[in-house]
């Protein structure tokens, strides 16, 4: 929870104002810009972590999760700004962390188990965790596309960068 | 300009007030946690960024720039919190942008030339967009040192974060 309420806002201070160079740019076809990433965390609000955490505590293994759409966001954000997208996940988390807490999850809760349509049986502490780390590793990818955009900007320091080829 | 007044603010909202655990945990021996990388860019600010891009434009490549000490905050940080590190982060990168702007830095300013002591004539333009790359390139190290905490945590999905095994 510490975590996943700070996401909103690390990525607003990073990317809001920004011009589309910075938010529109990818690493290379079918990859995500930085304005892609934030609408997929859109998406992920309302259709993954909190539905399928749902499941498991509602019922268990015996209803599998719906498999989850990782491009939904190419029609989804369609049209919209990344402004709004951002407002949309801040008020979409928080939303969604008010009903977490509002579960007074325990122990026993977190070990409860689902299924996944791809990696099998999962319990609502590995989804939870997944969750976080869905997030940094996204906060991640978005400054790594953004650096990259740089890459021939800096010369010869290019070889100092490692992450500029990944 | 308008990347690096941000990246304080960034570090602050996803690392002000996190515990050890978060902050103080690395990925190898021998790496940086993200409490490192806050005192790698503290020294930064007094060591490599504005003193290189003042060399080029008074010395040029007659005065080499000084190697930087990559691992200076090991001592430079000792005894201090995460969040002095922060503050002095924020208050050294807003006095150097205002002293950046002050020198109304022309097209021509920015081909002048610097010698660095391991990558040779490298321009202020070099310089100044490897800042904004050194920077965020290091939110996306924080953010994957935080991710590999929860490594464990996640159980099957660690597959499906290549990101992990960065």
């Amino acid at each position: 929870m510490l975590i996943l309420q700070r996401t909103p806002g690390v990525l607003r201070t990073l990317l809001d104002g920004l011009d589309d160079a910075w938010t529109r740019s990818n690493e290379a076809p079918g990859t995500f810009s930085p304005f892609d990433v934030v609408g997929h965390l859109v998406y992920g609000e309302k259709a993954d972590w909190r539905p399928r955490a749902s499941i498991i505590l509602e019922h268990g293994v015996s209803k599998p999760f719906e498999p989850y759409d990782r491009f939904a966001q190419m029609h989804e954000s369609h049209g919209k700004t990344i402004r709004e997208l951002l407002k949309e996940f801040e008020k979409l988390r928080s939303k969604n962390l008010k009903w977490l807490k509002s579960l007074s999850i325990s122990e026993t809760d977190l070990d409860k188990k689902g299924l996944h349509p791809g990696l099998g049986e999962v319990t609502l502490r590995q989804l939870l965790s997944t969750w976080v780390v869905h997030d940094l590793t996204h906060i991640a990818q978005v400054t790594r596309v953004m650096a990259k955009q740089y890459k021939e900007e800096i010369g010869p320091w290019v070889e100092y960068f490692r992450i500029m080829n990944f």
